[in-house]
Formats: structure tokens, C-alpha cells, sequence
């Protein structure tokens, strides 16, 4: 991978979109598709990911981004001054905004610092664990401005250490290779972290994911403070986080099911740490939800926040039928009175058709009741104005008759 | 008006659904359309919202509904267990699910306790103000039930007060007339609520509006926990909601502006409570958004929340634009870094074409920046799930670059 270094808005090479295909751009949108772009064989032949000056066809220069001939989003803007230098004070000084924000948002150190386009970053997610970062470069642009990056984040931040998670199947788009490693400093074990007032444990070296969820602050929060007094069932606990702040909260009882012993494990560490009693079950999701109905199991609170069902567009049928009957079995779970809290994370999933599924899943089991809650992500994952598809987390709340 | 009374399920009218008609009111939908009804003379016949056993063209029964001829929601459903008997104590035994669900979300008596279909009352609004209760009747059938409906609220929460605010547009729709009057106890003056911890008051009798919004609870808190060190403008202050919150959360500055003598009394009465500095402001928030502007005030927090600006269908287009010029003229005054409330209670404006709109205006003011939060109403206001249009609250906040 060559580094174009120093970056020079002089000497950048230059993409000219096609005539009247700037306007979308000019209005605020943060891309440029493929086919909106003069792309002949001097485009055609720029590295994936340099930096490139955006001109309309009126020689009106647009301004500067990173630029992957081979990517269905050729463009993607990083300012609309061309002039800008991009290099590591270019990218500290976004940075610094970004944590400006999460300073106001919250208390503790423990955030997604930067998300992507929102935080006028394209491609890029920081998530910050007190003095641990986990970066997602996800974007061959931004993969390219990775030394700018890092010595960035040791400007503003002067981490302990910086791990790049970069796991997420969106690279291979970007034609980037997926892996785990320390670019910074040095980690040896999980990281802790405080969530709305609850200790827990991330992995970010050895887990199968990455590190933790912080998307689901809020909507943890709001099924705490139904959980006291309450039998709890969190289906896909992961490394804990409803179970254990349910608990915190004052549950008589918290079950916390997965089918990974090492997610069980940070679950039981993450109850250690905060001395509450959280019984980890080691088991696949519907067959135990299955098991416990027969056994005549119910619950005050149900959670089921499972990994994404629908990974890519194909996936969209079965990923539905999918939530469907997640809703259904976790429904039957639930005591009359109590509440379910039904998420999907797939990007794939439009939050209607979410909420159909829900909906049916809820008939099936034979239960009615009322929405109390519909959310996605907390605040540390803002939206671009401009990609309101990106909002990937639909989270619905229930209480049942 | 003359009451049906007692209901006896066994001599009730019979309204029968054409064939085939009832699969969505079996799969959980609570109304049945005017055209799905075998409207016969008999049936055209019966008093608007007298109470009806609903059956389908197999002579299946399918529970109990209040029935009004005239209206386009010909049916509501009450229960699907036809032999239900529908008086005081079944009423009761509903606001008693109603408040148990209130009591487990909130630690002051101050909420929306009764949400229409929602909470299994279809057409009946009740606000409750600790011992003194705000209601509405908006539909028909409601309307009949009100005798035993103050019976119920008396037996299960003894209020010293309830007030009928029947000045719901909707109300014309059902054939009834607009009143605000005490239908049980005494009430001489506005009645004190404590709202995330800031003491307001709400004035149920004198007011040109339904006392208090609890629906922006949550977006109030939200925004509270921006306003430390920051000059704050509230335009649609009514009784000081945002402004006092914003105040009592560290606001330098808070401007509370409201064309309305009356509901800038409130507000200031409000910071008076609470012991906090809230300039109130009498103008219309268009204009004085303009002046700001030319005086070149800035705020780090500004706050548009005004009353609907789509009435009905028909005003789509002309609210439209207005949410659009609100979000311009209110960006303007966003300082760098600074965060935007834009919110609509506009039932006829749909959540994206809302987005839009307010990122047009956001476009038009020269403005970029992130999306933090897009909610909906607080979940005192929950939502049937067959009636997701029922949800008319929509909130974005935004932090402008």
C-alpha cells in the first residue's frame, strides 16, 4: 500500500462528476456513486482510496475526498473546502469534535467516539474504552489514511493502546483483507468499562466481535428500570449487558443464555465485578427458549437481542422469518403483564418490515399488548442527515397481556 | 344522550362483518371499518357508540365493541371475549393494567395514564396530575361509557378532581360537541406536576390547550443534558417544558419565547418553583427567530416544538414548508458545535417526510450536521401495534457543525 505523502490539494489528482450529477452532493449528501463520475482511464488507474479533488462540470471545485474506482461509492467527501490538507491534523481536528460531543453526551470515558460519515469521517469507527481505542477502518480511503489516523488519536486522546478490529464484511467491498491486531501501544487481556453506572468486560483481541455493544445504552437503561421485583431472560446475552444491569437494577432473578462460552465468560465476570447474581446458560437461543416454554418457564422482562439475521439483501426472506419467530417464542416466555424487548442489528432490515415481523410473531404466540419503546442507537451513533439508512439498530419494547 | 344501561352481553346488537372482513381484527387489529359491516337498517339504526357484539359471517363471536353508525371506524373493540360485561368494574379493572404499567415506568403520579387504544380504552385520553385527572372523551362510544368511566376512576384512584378537556377536533368526527368542564370534585386553579425533577404548573380549566404535553418527557431530559454552560432558546415555550428543564440543568442563559400571555404566565410561574432565571419572551416564533437572526444572537441550544401545523390531511403541503422554514430560521441561531430540537405533533406528517423537511430547511440555512436522536412520543404514550400511525410524535435533535 503507497502512501500519497504529504497530501497536496494542488497536486491531487482530480474527478470530474458528470454534467448535472453534482446536486445531490451540493445539497449535503456525503457520496458520489460510480456512475455519476467522468470515469475514464487516468480515474480508472488512481489507487484505491487516494485522495482526490471533486470538480462539477463546470470546472467548480467540490471538494476533497477518498476515491475507489472499484467501489459502487466511488467518492467519499471528507470536506467541502478543496483546499483542506488532509493529514493528521486534519484528521485531530475532526477527532477533537467528535470527543467534544461525547463529552457533553456522558459521564464516563466509554463511547463510540466516531461514527463513520455522522462524525465526518467516512469509513472510520472508534469505539473508546477509557485509554483503549478499537478502530474500524472500513473503507480503503480511510484504510490509506491509517498512519494520519493513528498519530492523530496519539495527539488527541495519547492512548494506551489502539486495536484495529477491522472483522467487518463491508471491506471486502473495499477490496481490504479482515484482521485483528494491535497497531499501538500494547493490550494484554479485556478492557473495562462503565455503562450506565454497571462494571463489564470487553474482549477486543480475542473475542469473535468486537469488544462491546455500545448502540444499546439506552435501551439497556430502559429495561433496567423495568426489571426489579422482576424475573429476567436476556436470550443473547453476549458479554452481559441487560442481564447484569437488570440485576444491578433489582431483579429476584437474571438468566443469561448464549451459545459461546467465552461471551458466558465476560457475562459472569462482568456480574462478579458489579457482585450480583446473573446464571449463565450455555445454549442456542431458540432451542433453549423452546425448552424453558415447555418447562413451564415465564419471565417479567424477555430480551432478545440477537447478532444480525439478515447479513446481506439475499438474506432479507429468511432473516425475517427469522425474527418472526424469535418475537413468537420469546412472547411465550413472557408472564401476563410482563415486558419483551425484541432488536435486530441488520443493516438489511428496514424497521417497518421489522416491526411486521414482530408484530405477527407476537399473533402467533397468542399476545397482545402495547409498544412502550421504539429506538435505535444511542446518541454516540449519530445519523448523517443524508443516509437515514444508516441508522442500523431498530429496538422495540413491549409490555404483554 | 340515553345510556344503555347495565350493558348485558346477552342482549346486545349484533353487528356482523361482511365475509371474509375479519381476518385483521382476529390477527389483533382493535377497529372494523364502516365497509367491512353488513350495514343493514338495523344496524344504521343504532345510537352512535352504543355497545355491540361483533360476529363474523360464520356467526363466530368476536368479542364486544362500541359500534357508531356514522363514523368511518365503525367499531372499536373493548374486548375479544363478547361475553365480557362492559361497566364501571371492567373499566376499572383496565385503568388498574393502565396504572400497575405507569407505576412500574415512573416515580411521581405525574403521567398519561390512559392512551386510547393503546391501553385497551379506545377513545379515552386521561392525564393524571397526582390526585387530579384530565380527560377525553373522543369517541362515541367513550362519550356513553363516561358514567361508569368517572365510577372506574373513582374506585381505583379517588381523585379530588376530574376534568373533561373535550376540545379534540376529533370529537366533530364522531358527531360530538367540544366542552371543558369538571365532571367530578372541585378544582380552583392550575394543578402543580413535577416533570424529570422540575415543578411546573398546568392549567386544565383556563387554558387554551390540554394542560401539559408529557409526551416530550424523555426529549426534554435529553435535551436538559446539553444545556450545562450553554445559552438556550425555547421558540414554542407554552408552559416552559424545555426552558425550565434547560434552566434548572446549568442554561447560562434561557430565553422562553410563546405568543401567548397566558402560557408565558405558566412558565414564568414554572421557573419561579424552581428557582431559576427564564426570560420569557411574548412573540410569534417566526418573527422573533427572524429578529435574533438580523441581531446576531447565537444559542447552543435551540428548541422548536410548536403546536400542529398539519391540521388535516389537506394542510400536508402548507406544514410541510412550515417545518421547513421553522428548521431554517431556528439553524440560524445554532452556534458552531450548538445542538437543534425540531419536533411535530402534526398526526398527518409522516416521520420521513418530517426528516425531510427539516433537512431541507437545515440545507437552506447553510447548515451540516449529525442527527443524535429521532423519538417519538414517552412511553406513557405507548402504541397499539396495529396502529403504528398512532405514533405522532416526531423529535430530532441535531448537533450543527
Amino acid at each position: 500500500m503507497t502512501q500519497i505523502h504529504p497530501d497536496q490539494p494542488a497536486a491531487r489528482p482530480v474527478i470530474r462528476l458528470a454534467r448535472g450529477r453534482s446536486k445531490r452532493l451540493r445539497a449535503g449528501h456525503p457520496w458520489v456513486f460510480s456512475n455519476e463520475i467522468e470515469m475514464d482511464a487516468a480515474a480508472k488507474a488512481l489507487p484505491p482510496g487516494g485522495l482526490a479533488t471533486l470538480m462539477d462540470a463546470g470546472d467548480e471545485r467540490l471538494g476533497v475526498a477518498t476515491f475507489n474506482p472499484h467501489s459502487l461509492i466511488a467518492a467519499r467527501l471528507l470536506s467541502r473546502r478543496a483546499a483542506d490538507t488532509v493529514d493528521a491534523a486534519f484528521l485531530a481536528e475532526r477527532l477533537r469534535a467528535a470527543l467534544a460531543l461525547r463529552d457533553t453526551l456522558f459521564a464516563t470515558p466509554h463511547y463510540r467516539l466516531v461514527h463513520s460519515e455522522a462524525d465526518r469521517l467516512p469509513g472510520l469507527i472508534v469505539d473508546r474504552y477509557g485509554d483503549v481505542l478499537a478502530v474500524q477502518t472500513n473503507t480503503a480511503g480511510m484504510e490509506r489514511l491509517l498512519p494520519d489516523l493513528l498519530e492523530a488519536l496519539q495527539t488527541v486522546l495519547a492512548p494506551r493502546a489502539v486495536v484495529l478490529v477491522n472483522d467487518s464484511p463491508v471491506r471486502k467491498l473495499e477490496g481490504l483483507d479482515q484482521h485483528h491486531r494491535v497497531a499501538l501501544g500494547q493490550l494484554d487481556g479485556p478492557v473495562e468499562l462503565v455503562e450506565n453506572g454497571s462494571r463489564f468486560v470487553a474482549d477486543l483481541t480475542g473475542g469473535q466481535k468486537t469488544g462491546w455493544f455500545f448502540d444499546q445504552r439506552d435501551n439497556r437503561a430502559f429495561i433496567a428500570g423495568l426489571a426489579r421485583g422482576r424475573r429476567v431472560l436476556d436470550v443473547y446475552t453476549y458479554a452481559g449487558g441487560f442481564a447484569v444491569q437488570a440485576a444491578m437494577a433489582g431483579a429476584v432473578e437474571t438468566v443469561a443464555v448464549d451459545r459461546s462460552e467465552h461471551s458466558l465468560a465476560l457475562a459472569d465476570r462482568a456480574a462478579q465485578l458489579n457482585g450480583v447474581a446473573v446464571r449463565t446458560v450455555r445454549a442456542e437461543a431458540f432451542a433453549e427458549m423452546e425448552r424453558l416454554a415447555l418447562a413451564g418457564e415465564r419471565f417479567g422482562v424477555v430480551v432478545a437481542d440477537p447478532p444480525a439475521f439478515v447479513k446481506s439483501r439475499k438474506d432479507l426472506g429468511a432473516g425475517a422469518k427469522g425474527y418472526r419467530k424469535m418475537a413468537r417464542l420469546a412472547a411465550a416466555l413472557v408472564e401476563p403483564g410482563g415486558f419483551l424487548l425484541c432488536a435486530s442489528c441488520s443493516h438489511h432490515m428496514p424497521a417497518e418490515t421489522f416491526a411486521e415481523e414482530i408484530g405477527h410473531g407476537l399473533h402467533l404466540a397468542g399476545r397482545s399488548g402495547r409498544i412502550l419503546r421504539s429506538a435505535g442507537a444511542a446518541s454516540d451513533h449519530p445519523v448523517h442527515p443524508w443516509l437515514p439508512e444508516s441508522a442500523y439498530l431498530k429496538a422495540q419494547v413491549f409490555q404483554l397481556d
